[in-house]
């Protein structure tokens, strides 16, 4: 096995940890909502996921560290038990904190004695698997950011994740660049690693369109606010209707109005709104809604793939330690994860991965939408134009945004 | 006004009074889910449809025949007011069946004079405003025939429609035809009436592919319920799953099982199910789970629409009086509708129709799948290769079979 | 058997249809909340009570009128088979009302044979238990009024039960009566019917006391809730306040405040509110807030049914023709049900009735209220000062009101 | 201030934290179900308690420790401020741990300097209070040793609280007193310290009866559910039934079959059910069916009182370090809470205390049970006969047991 894997490896994993550092550790047990996790199952989970598609597939009489992790950290992998039902994850004070850390390193171990002393003719399935256990380790990275994000808001006291002061910039004037459509190829065909969800690639065809050259704003989204956006049906998706009158959105995620004056929480602190920094923690059916009161649409997945495919990766990703958008000059991607106008479905031809990791993605192919880019929580080598983020239409939690389009 | 409008009109809204002719008057409040209306509720909103988007629009001075009807009989038109909740359609006993019939009658009267006394510089917008409303009261027609279905299958004594003796007939044997794919058209572009969401005609790429000749029978279904197909995660989506689980799914909706033997609740009565018949009544994740056990999957809707441009229409519709999909010879389409493997979304530059009845088509372009092709509850006037019909995927009491698809 | 029982059986069977003339066949089925059952239910399951308890019980070989009823008009009965879900009461078209009323009449038919040709051995038990199936009736009476005028009132074109002109009358002063206390008797101990919840007779020691002279009215009511009675936490229970937040009460059930003035939903009609009657349907939460806001306390039930021995029954009770409650001169009994400070539980070597019958009363002692004294839904014939009605602390849809006691 | 009560406050406080040494930092946390707090949670809000109705309401100019706190451990006081939603107080990872025990010490520091240096003329009012806020404490270290007993249960690694071996011994014989009844006191009207709702002492009349010498066994209970008892709706209840239904019920909270062995998790491990301690963790609704299935009754809270008053305290408190009830011989109180068959309501005069006090037992009066005589958790010192606790009549988590009574 390669020692850039195993470097890798340590890498990717010590990343995890180091984004828990600030932590107390009371944080570590919080799930303050169903769809968020608590950090120590995190931990946990990207832990068991190493010991069992890995460690249990591929070393002979695998003694399992302990039997009965396969239940508390197995996430959805119906093919290999059962499982802690996802809203009672918040309830494990056990294993404690510790537990986890030493779980963690009792597998890092167990993980660099495979990884140096696999069986050649493993090796390179073994190699595969620990690249994708990697990659879905940065997943949950991401994930932590978002989940600690939401536990400390639902704390009265607010804390903060990591104090800093947010630059203040201008955002850069909104244009509209024509793009041709035609024919064009979209999906993953490198050889380098990729989800099965991104593959094959294959032909689409797209009508010509316009689209924005950044993110809407959130000078831009009061706008709709202030028109009355939430008050006005017939701007709104039906489902996505009905949802804000159920829970009493008027703003997006995370953003708060004292005395006139709007304010948002943040990683960094509770901070006064930022008019020229990318809008953040909106739901698709706000995201729809305000290009419906623009006039304009969202774009279709394929046609923001092949825009991004022109741009650099320059967005400000996880290691400018800046855990919030800002607004940016120049066209980039990578502050926020953009939605589209497609629903998450299968490419043509698209295979899932064999056996239990099948189920990584294709088994969500319904009701969600996708989303591409990227965002400042995102680790910056975890990004690539073809990558495909999904969730629920009514999802806020993530780090959303919008970058419009229009027919022509 | 044309003769041929008016006398489509009094065809179309004297049907309508057919279908509910077998009803006891007991029988016209019932709501048995929430997605079920009463049939008084039906025959009530289709004529408030004439008389809000008709009369209120064209006649000077109109004056309401009540004004609570507005209320009462609005389903989803947030442009023009507030409504009775859906869930309590059910709790309308008043107006009384009596009273829906002379709303019918006195609204008829006042279309028949619309449509003789129109200013000729209005007759066009109003003739299409009427096409529209027929349609309209044509799609009500065969929820009455599906409500109904639903209401009387949870009544314990099991009230039957219509008694009448149904063929039992040999399914054709299941072909695999070859579809070159390629750049094609899709959605309508004719002259003749179209929903807003069927336009506009645009192109689509597609992959080769097969699609079978015929819907899924009851046998083949049978044998995935057999093979374990309700108990096994690995073949649902992961929505699905949890549903299935939720709502204890082993079988479709409206099958049976006694000492054994499989049963079919049908608008003729309780029957022993049969096995040549298509399966009919099953979700979208039920589908789903199908198509992955069999190695296939679901067709695209443009791949279905390209294939029903080429049959002829002779299923059993309305007119047959035959309200449960029976086996059949010959390909065609119009048994049941087919479940596509393409969420309900916009086409390129789609353009919601003006005004309120924008609220008709557009709002629900989210969380549901596109069924095409028409059912024997369907007016036989009322379908077309371009049609597009959505469900949420967990909806099972609209009259749905299974097509199957494969890649090449 | 005595002509005189079924002289009486043919009365009491007979008001219950003469209850329901004024209903249109489309109201007999509305149920619009779980607690309500549809006028249809009701006359169906009081038939059954005689069918399954005297027939069934009395007649040998004796073949049921239709085996789907025992289900369907079967209340909570579990010693005598399942029974239809009671929120799904609603759902029931069939049997339809023609039906249900010839099944009161088949088995009037086959109960007018078997009184007239009962065993002498059985007659005395015959009796005693057609003698319980008209008070269940007349229990049933009470509540299709009640029932009746919660579906009417649930309708927002707001039916009138009985068009009538209600007197509006002075109400009496209020006086306070010291009332000695010391060891009484309390429960029933005649020879006539009672239920088994009001035996057996027993002692209980009470403290002296003062009570009030009538039932607290609308103007004093009002006088509450001008001083911020709902929204003043301290004076409610805590589980009363969690349930007025959840449900938004800011009034008794049936009121409405429009253009600053009171209304009340009635029998007769939607009414100004009439200051001078007594305030209706109000539930023990708000009759014991009222009470600590007074400075006073709610009655206790054998302190009430002490007082009840002394007064003439002269409320005005169905026989009336007016159904709600009205300001009366002198003191009596029967315009409202009176909360008790009494938790619903069993007396000293209470003893229910053996087999079924025991189901009727004892298995509801456990979180409900006592009330006393009738109203004016009630049957005169039906009420005496022994007489334990109960229902939940929530509930207000039944014809209640407050008599105000203290401690001396 | 005497010295007494200074030190009686160092002693009980210290307890407090002595109870939650065992736990892991992370089980400070937890909060299972919503009728649970986490640890942490009444760390704080005991001492919130002090500060709130002691240092606020005695000390010139006080400055609250965090201003925050009064939102987030304010229980149910609505006279004081809004509160942390009950079913959040799981999400409070801040304050962490180690701030709540320094909220702790210096909440303890400044009574200290009260308890010292007040004002003469408040001394006594000080103590009152001081001696009511130290009960509060007890009544929550009872709560500790039920939440984490319940919290630790839902553990899949179910964690031991304290290790121990637990003695198996023989149960006494059953015998029954007869107790003669007639005119007796009831309620407290002693000088020391007894809540608001044990008085005033007032006279109650009972019946002559039969009282069970001691609690009703894991063997007697075992004969219940093996004949049948969780099946058979006639020995239940109607809410209990349902209840029942709901939540799968089939034997006691806390109680596991294995292999065809129970077993029964209590805070010193999963241990096998000793047949001859009193059974535990039962419900209103399962002691009440018990009762009913034996032919007997539960006692009423008066006939317990009187009983009680004449037996020693020797049950096996806090002082024990036993948390699991034991056989015992011999008469006595103290293993088990005992469920009564008296709701909980107000005694004859009673009056509540001033102030917000007044929202401490009052406002509880309804749908609750009462319960007499300790539990092997309830400090020794916390009991007395008088006691009143009440706990709803689906509550399971308490240490609740069972005493028959029956008539005579």
């Amino acid at each position: 096995m390669t020692t850039t894997l195993a470097s890798e490896y340590q890498r990717i994993r010590h990343t995890s940890a180091a984004i828990c550092a600030p932590l107390a550790r009371d944080d570590y047990q919080l799930q303050s909502i169903v769809e968020t996790s608590p950090p120590k199952w995190h931990l946990g989970h990207v832990t068991w996921f190493f010991e069992t598609f890995l460690l249990q597939a591929f070393v002979k009489n695998y003694q399992p560290f302990r039997a009965e992790y396969n239940y508390l950290f197995n996430s959805y992998y119906q093919t290999v038990g059962s499982m802690q039902p996802r809203a009672e994850r918040g309830l494990m004070s056990r294993p404690t904190v510790e537990e986890v850390y030493a779980y963690r390193a009792a597998i890092d171990e167990r993980m660099m004695a495979l990884l140096s002393d696999a069986d050649p003719s493993q090796a390179q399935a073994i190699a595969a698997r620990v690249t994708l256990g990697l990659h879905h380790e940065q997943q949950h990275q991401e994930l932590l950011y978002m989940d600690i994000k939401h536990n400390f808001w639902r704390n009265p006291l607010r804390p903060i994740y990591l104090p800093k002061t947010l630059p203040v910039q201008e955002a850069a004037p909104l244009e509209w660049e024509m793009r041709e459509g035609g024919l064009i190829e979209s999906g993953f065909d490198g050889d380098s690693f990729a989800y099965d969800n991104e593959r094959p690639q294959h032909r689409v065809w797209l009508e010509p369109h316009r689209l924005a050259s950044r993110l809407t704003t959130n000078a831009e989204y009061l706008a709709f606010i202030e028109d009355g956006g939430y008050q006005r049906a017939e701007l709104w998706l039906a489902d996505g209707w009905y949802h804000r009158k159920q829970h009493g959105w008027q703003a997006p995620l995370y953003w708060e109005q004292r005395d006139g004056q709007w304010y948002e929480f943040t990683l960094h602190g509770f901070e006064s709104l930022n008019l020229a920094a990318p809008v953040a923690h909106t739901s698709y059916y706000e995201a729809d809604a305000f290009a419906r009161w623009s006039g304009k649409r969202l774009p279709l997945e394929a046609e923001l793939e092949h825009k991004l495919r022109e741009l650099p990766i320059k967005g400000h990703f996880t290691d400018s330690n800046t855990f919030h958008p800002q607004a940016g000059t120049g066209q980039h991607y990578g502050s926020l994860w953009e939605w589209t106008a497609s629903p998450y479905t299968a490419y043509p031809r698209f295979q899932p991965l064999e056996g239990s990791m099948g189920e990584y993605n294709g088994k969500f192919m319904c009701n969600q939408w996708v989303l591409r880019g990227g965002a400042c929580i995102t680790p910056a080598d975890h990004i690539r134009p073809t990558y495909r983020n999904f969730f629920y239409p009514h999802d806020r939690w993530q780090f959303s945004g919008i970058r419009l389009a229009e027919d022509v």
